[in-house]
């Protein structure tokens, strides 16, 4: 057996006002009057203190990025295209996603397509990019993805919805200041912050686990509690960290059951990936009790008025393209039962599973 | 306020058997046949299973590291000139360090002495190394320093004992895995062990904390406490996180008073760092009550027969230069009462708590 030799962010920035240093880390790759940066910002922090702090120079450059639905391959080409074209192919000498999970993600995307050409949904997959990207920065303004710490950048593409898995995906650089969350819209924190929960939950009861996963991935589990149920008041904090922790702990796990048919319901609906996770979850009984009875505490500490009853709004032919699409994560299932998950994994049980939604 | 940018180990495995992969991370870095690498191994490994699977080829250089006592500048320097010699100036492709925190800490060094000319001893300090060091892998047989994820080599100087402290120490890649720590003879074990234990308690009740440092350090002391309390099934796979997150924890937090009482153990006496902080924290009863309290369970658990009534052999003047030593730990002390600290460690208090050992 081999295992996964983990690249890591090789630096980070965590503290309150952290934000502040991103002028320095920047400020580091440049070599010329003549070099320019790449800002990629989430809209929410338009006219925010963000805004007015970031520290770019006359020349770079800013894109407020359309974050309206999950990230697409020709969206990513679109910007990298833009970047391209912004100084005649002169190469920026670093890409900064500022924002949420679809932000960092698309800064690391086109930090690697503009190297790596052809397109992004030809390195859709796993290993496939050939070039290291651009110096990229990543900088969470809301907590709970793990994009920060992970090696994927999820796109939707023409034919599916599956992340630029690779070393050269992850951040060079992080940083995470606790200030940045304050203001989160509540259904957003909550949403998004599940997503750490539930891939904790995931990778815990999965069967890839090994003690560097469930280290990292318990202390996560244990930090959202304190967000989520005890209402800490560093919760900011906190929730930082179990969002950094939960990604470091997907090193030697795997999500499950609820990112399958999260997948399904993001690719047929366009559901956001964390409400996403959240409708799925809630039918999970049978799979992760424990887990989805804590889920359904929080929901209701927060009252949280969580979609219910969508199927019957649902046609045959989009659960039999969902079922299809939730079938295919074949990593996910195998991490859930182990070798042998194909006959567990029939029409019928995923049928079943989102026709409860 | 200025954060630390804090470089971390860029690669990880981490595994039982991940051992076997070590030929692959140095191959990786060989780029021709006249290349050669150095292996730094812990005698404690002669005829091990680790010697056997050295993945050394012909030309490469195996040196058996005297770890007889703390590692000294001269002793490192003394390997630089070794290393230089053995190829007429040619740099090794890459450094490896198999053993405990000494091991470590020397491999660390010598990859860093290849490229900085002037001995070890001009470097001990903060930040004074000017070139990146040669490629350098820490492999621990041994859990407990947070060697393998620090940014210090801790070196006997002619004047002091002070780290090579600097973002060009942290090792390229860590290969951890938990079949190499099976077999450590009990009383190093358990030394070791408590290193990790006891910065645990010094960060987390210290001034400098920040939600980084305090959920990586309290998830490595929960791991101490399933390794020397609870005999856990899988100790070794926890111990081995424990002490990678307490080296992760370090980020922004500092050791304290027994840290600082044990540097003078170790300068004057030469005892080695484990088994000092385990004198030294067993006086510490004001400043760490619970942590003094549940380190004595465990010392009892295990049947440790820690050395005590040592001072009464000692002469006025070997504790009159422990207690300079100790206080000029400055920011151990800044780290303990914050500012104004100068006012109340006094000789005084140090020497009666030497007195008491």
């Amino acid at each position: 057996m081999k295992f996964r030799n983990f690249k890591t962010v090789p630096r980070i920035i965590f503290g309150r006002g952290a934000y502040n240093q991103l002028v320095d880390v920047v400020d580091e790759q440049r070599t010329s009057d003549d070099d320019f940066a790449v800002f990629i910002v989430d809209p929410s922090q338009r006219g925010k203190d963000t805004e007015t702090r970031l520290p770019a120079r006359e020349q770079d450059l800013i894109l407020w990025a359309d974050v309206g639905e999950e990230p697409k391959t020709t969206y990513v080409d679109a910007l990298t295209d833009l970047v391209q074209r912004y100084r005649d192919g002169q190469l920026p000498v670093s890409v900064v996603g500022i924002g949420g999970g679809s932000v960092m993600d698309i800064a690391k995307a086109v930090s690697l397509m503009l190297t790596n050409p052809g397109g992004a949904a030809r390195y859709q997959g796993w290993d496939l990019i050939e070039n290291p990207a651009v110096h990229h920065v990543g900088v969470p303004t809301l907590s709970g993805t793990g994009a920060e710490a992970s090696r994927t950048a999820v796109l939707t593409g023409p034919e599916k919805k599956l992340g630029l898995n690779s070393d050269y995906t992850v951040f060079d650089q992080v940083v995470l200041d606790p200030e940045l969350i304050r203001d989160v819209p509540k259904n957003q924190w909550f949403y998004t912050g599940m997503d750490c929960y539930i891939h904790c939950v995931e990778s815990l009861e999965g069967t890839y686990l090994n003690e560097f996963s469930k280290s990292y991935g318990e202390k996560a589990m244990e930090l959202c509690r304190q967000v989520y149920l005890d209402d800490h008041p560093d919760k900011d904090d906190k929730l930082m960290m179990a969002s950094w922790m939960g990604g470091m702990s997907i090193a030697y796990s795997q999500v499950g059951a609820c990112h399958a048919l999260s997948y399904g319901l993001s690719y047929v609906f366009g559901y956001r990936h964390g409400i996403g996770n959240c409708i799925a979850f809630n039918v999970l009984d049978e799979f992760y009790p424990e887990g989805v009875a804590e889920f359904r505490e929080m929901v209701k500490k927060h009252d949280i008025d969580l979609p219910q009853n969508l199927s019957k709004n649902w046609s045959d032919e989009e659960i039999a393209r969902m079922v299809q699409i939730a079938k295919g994560l074949a990593p996910l299932w195998d991490n859930v039962y182990g070798s042998g998950w194909e006959e567990k994994v029939t029409d019928e049980l995923l049928t079943d599973l989102y026709r409860r939604m």
